[in-house]
């Protein structure tokens, strides 16, 4: 429905894990960067929306399914589109392709547009998203019921100087790393993620301590940050050893 | 003296650091990343290397001269080259240029080939470097005599999967952040670096503990992880509240 906003993309060896696997969260960290992109194109970049609305973007959910995770060194094609937009919420996706076409994965998230100030959510004006081409809806798409668990096990992590993004947030990517770190080299040599879920509710802030909590299932491993802060579920396929 | 490689470069969002400039993490990790790109286009990429000859680069010390950090959204150029060579150990350069030409960092470097079996140093055959176009010396370049200290502060950090990268070794970048998080926020909002040293002596593998020790004196911070595995020492300099 939106207009589309693709980018060339080479996966560097420092975003690359263990297995020559792109990270999860370099995944995340791209594509916030190549939607950005897609705003400055459009002039709605981060400086237009705060000189003109005092407002900035926050990402409160992302759905990730995972054909197949791109590679070290692989040439994809990242494209995004703002499909839709609500009186409060804006929907984008995003698809990763291999060099022949091939989809890698799709990505779907939530944003909001947040007051610095007042740190609440504000309208979504028809000015700021018009260039974007997006649908204006007026339901609200249902968001990912997370399962209520008994946490296994935790994990503490103080935050950190590098944990911060120029915003003074913890980068939203930091969380997935919080809660998979849990995992350990064997799970996650001999598992690939599948669909992720990630539901961003409050931030952890500098000074803070992030406690991840963990509970696994068959062929899905449940995680919450500080209480319901943020929530991710993870399906899993078990692989061959890496 | 050796051959010069050139690559554009844009700071994205995810590799700016809470004041806009780039993380000092990712200056390293992308000067890596640029010099596997010349061999690569050299045809001594790191598959090549190790198909040959069992081998592979580590990179053994850095030194940085700052004279100022990129930015993000920064248009720079990074150039390396491969100055001179001995029998054990690698030159290497690199510049960080503006748009403009203007020179913002210079870091030298000094690397190894290492046995993946053995994790011993070899011998540097003239037939990995030639494509090069180094120049052979004899004398081995005086190292950084780092300052020895008594630690005023210590911190933990476990090895964690995420600092991983696909050789199975904590990412070199990663001791850097180890080091300077301790310094915390108030200090590196109002201090940037101006000269870095870091050696590498040994590496602290995944499961371990990364035990980082700090000492300051008026304008440098001290820094060790691990005994004497890493070693940091910073020159800072004093800047109006970032």
């Amino acid at each position: 429905m939106g207009l589309k906003f693709q980018r060339q993309f080479s996966v560097p060896f420092y975003e690359s894990d263990r297995f020559k696997e792109m990270k999860i969260s370099n995944i995340l960290a791209i594509a916030l960067q190549v939607s950005g992109e897609q705003s400055v194109e459009l002039d709605r970049s981060d400086v237009w929306l705060w000189e003109h609305y005092r407002l900035f973007w926050a990402v409160i959910d992302y759905e990730l399914e995972i054909k197949r995770l791109p590679r070290f060194m692989e040439n994809i094609t990242i494209e995004t589109e703002a499909t839709s937009y609500n009186k409060f919420f804006c929907y984008r996706d995003f698809c990763f392709l291999s060099e022949t076409g091939e989809l890698l994965l799709k990505m779907t998230s939530t944003w909001v547009l947040m007051n610095l100030e007042s740190r609440k959510v504000d309208r979504v004006s028809d000015e700021i998203v018009a260039p974007y081409a997006s649908e204006k809806i007026t339901k609200v798409l249902r968001p990912h019921k997370f399962s209520k668990f008994v946490a296994e096990e935790t994990a503490t992590y103080p935050v950190r100087f590098s944990d911060l993004d120029m915003n003074g947030h913890v980068n939203n990517a930091k969380y997935y790393d919080w809660a998979v770190d849990m995992l350990g080299l064997d799970f996650l040599a001999t598992h690939t993620p599948k669909h992720i879920y990630i539901k961003y509710n409050h931030e952890v802030k500098y000074g803070e301590q992030a406690i991840a909590e963990l509970a696994r299932t068959e062929a899905t491993t449940l995680h919450r940050i500080n209480g319901n802060s943020s929530e991710i579920e993870i399906e899993w396929a078990k692989t061959d050893d890496k």
